[in-house]
Order: structure tokens, then C-alpha cells, then sequence
């Protein structure tokens, strides 16, 4: 067998094991029963397969290893940084450098070159850019709406939440995926007839 | 734009609100910080993560796009089966069944293509052949172990477990990652000498 470099090895695994953390942390979205939020590794683990199964829908083509990962990693950050909800504005404004702080620390336990393509995929979905980052942020959209329409839209209730807000927060999924977008067009404008989504 | 299939994409999204129920299956493993047991959607969120980072380690070379999504779906059957605890020899004599039956049921919810190949993907995980099967195996292995480490080896303390019981269930691991299994093998001997795990 090759040689074990122990010291890359361990950096590897301390890794693993901090970003379990990212199970303690809390979303504003009730799974599709309602009887509980979901945490960040659950909604990173629906959205990679989602990459998967609704590749078919991007704009453009797409690599879907490197979106998996990227999706997989995207919210580690939350874990020195907190979930900042859609519509917290106030916590909006100090998001991007608490954030930038936690890359830096999170991604810096693993080593160099793994660290730094971690790194670099979360850097390319906050650019919100590239192909692969738009499809990610439509993944990344469509999955917490998909939730919020089976609990009955209970999260946008709680949250006295209006359509203009949501179509807002959405305003860039059409440049990743237009047929899922005209989609979720279906299901907001459907939770506004009901009254759990405030009309404008 | 493409058209739609609107038929196709309403199985898709079935499909995809079905499988958040695996968010509520509880496995035996506990959380690295002690405090609550993880689930389904968790495990397989980290093991798919670990699947990138990892892979160096594999004893020949794998697919990482297959794998992922191959652990992604590894445990959807437990939706309907439940989760079978690693030493729990009852429930063994009758998972296949219940989880050959639950398999039809889940992965027939979406487009005939991505349902076979979603099917095969976890015939392939259960046959334990192929290579890109061992590693997804190894990596299915290896993270409970990082989490029973982390814990203080409480889920094997709960269980009474003994050396040769977590031997014989990773005896496979070498044949997938022969590195991953001399880790495996430091952090379980540590937990003997612990008195975490029972000596034989």
C-alpha cells in the first residue's frame, strides 16, 4: 500500500468532525410534516441530490460534481456565523463579513490544496456568476419553497411574509433554471390565493 | 425556452418532498458533540462531503460523481424499512425484504429513467462489488466510527459492544480503502483500552 501521510490524514478528519456542527444549525423552513425546523446538513444533503435529479431544468450546462460539492459546503459557514433568514434584514448587513471570517477558519483546518478548493467553490456561490452557482442558488431557493408548500406555508405565516419579498429574494433563479422558476411562480402565487403569502 | 413536461417535473418534486420523511429516521450514531442522535439525511450529507475529500484514499480509482449520489440515496429504503441498528441480528433476518419492497416504492415515485437508474445505483451499494461500491461502503463505515470517537464511544457503551462485533462488520473496509482501515483499526483499539468497546 502507498504511504499514509498521517499529518494530511489527520487535518482531513478534524475537519469531518467540526463541520458536524453544522447539524446544530437551525433554519427558519419546517420539514414537509411541519413538526420541526430542518438544520443545514439536511437541507445541504436534499439540494445535492436535487442537483442531480433536476440538472435537466439549468440554462446552461452544468458540472453536477462540482455543484454537489458546492452545495454541500455552502452554509459551513453558518457555523461561526449563524443562519441569517431570507428576510432579516437587519442581519443581512453584517452576514458577508462574519461569513468571510468563518471560511476562513473552517475551510483552514483542511489541508492547503483541499482547503482552498472548498474555498473556492464557496467563493464562486457568493459570486453568484457562473453557470454552475446560478443552478446552485436555484437549488438552493426551490428546496426551502418545496418545504414551505407541503407544511401548509407555515414558515411564511410565522414570518408575515409578502410575495413582493419572495419574488425579490428569487429575483435571479430565471438566469439559472427559467422552468423552475415559472414553477415556483405556481406555488407562491397559490399560497398568496390561500393567504398564507401577503399579497402586495 | 424548452417546453416543459409538466408530468415529468410534478414526479420529480413528488419525489423530492417523499424523501424528506428520511430526515426523521434515527440511527444509532451520536452527534460529535453527545448531545442527540443523527439522522438518515445527516449521515448521508456527510459521507457524501467525505466522499470528495477522501477519495485519495480509495484503493482504486472511483467515480466521485457516482458515489456521491449512490450515498445521497443509500438510505432512502429506511423510509419505509426503518433504521437496522449495525448489531441488531433480529432486525438483520428481515431487512432485505423490507428494504427490496421499500426500494420499488421510492424510486418508482420518479421518471421511469431516474428511478432505474436511482434503483441501480442502490443494487450496486447493496451488491458491494464494484469498487465505486467498497469506497461508498468504507466511507458508510468510517464516519459513524469518527462520530462514535468524538462522542466518547457512547453509542457503543449504550450497546454493549465488543472489538470483534465492529472487526467483523468493517471486516470489507481494506478491500475499499486500506488506509481509511488502519485509522479504523487506532481509533477502535483506543476505545478497548478506554473500556468503551468490550475486549474479547
Amino acid at each position: 500500500m502507498a504511504r499514509i501521510d498521517k499529518d494530511r490524514l489527520k487535518k482531513q478528519i478534524q475537519f469531518i468532525v467540526e463541520i458536524d456542527k453544522v447539524k446544530n444549525i437551525f433554519r427558519q423552513t419546517y420539514l414537509a410534516d411541519g413538526n420541526r425546523k430542518e438544520n443545514d446538513a439536511e437541507h445541504s444533503w436534499h439540494i445535492a441530490l436535487m442537483a442531480v435529479l433536476l440538472q435537466e431544468y439549468a440554462n446552461e450546462e452544468v458540472d453536477v460534481l462540482k455543484v454537489m460539492t458546492m452545495v454541500l459546503i455552502h452554509d459551513l459557514v453558518e457555523i461561526d456565523a449563524g443562519d441569517t433568514y431570507a428576510y432579516d434584514y437587519e442581519g443581512a448587513k453584517t452576514k458577508r463579513e462574519r461569513e468571510v471570517k468563518a471560511a476562513g477558519r473552517i475551510f483552514g483546518l483542511l489541508p492547503e490544496d483541499q482547503g482552498s478548493y472548498m474555498r473556492s467553490l464557496w467563493d464562486e456561490f457568493e459570486e453568484y456568476e457562473t453557470a454552475d452557482a446560478k443552478y446552485a442558488h436555484v437549488l438552493d431557493n426551490f428546496q426551502p419553497l418545496l418545504l414551505n408548500d407541503a407544511s401548509g406555508g407555515r414558515s411564511w405565516q410565522e414570518h408575515v411574509v409578502h410575495r413582493h419579498q419572495i419574488y425579490k429574494r428569487n429575483e435571479k433563479v430565471p438566469e439559472g433554471a427559467l422552468a423552475i422558476w415559472e414553477t415556483m411562480k405556481e406555488i407562491i402565487d397559490a399560497h398568496v390565493e390561500k393567504g398564507n403569502v401577503l399579497d402586495d
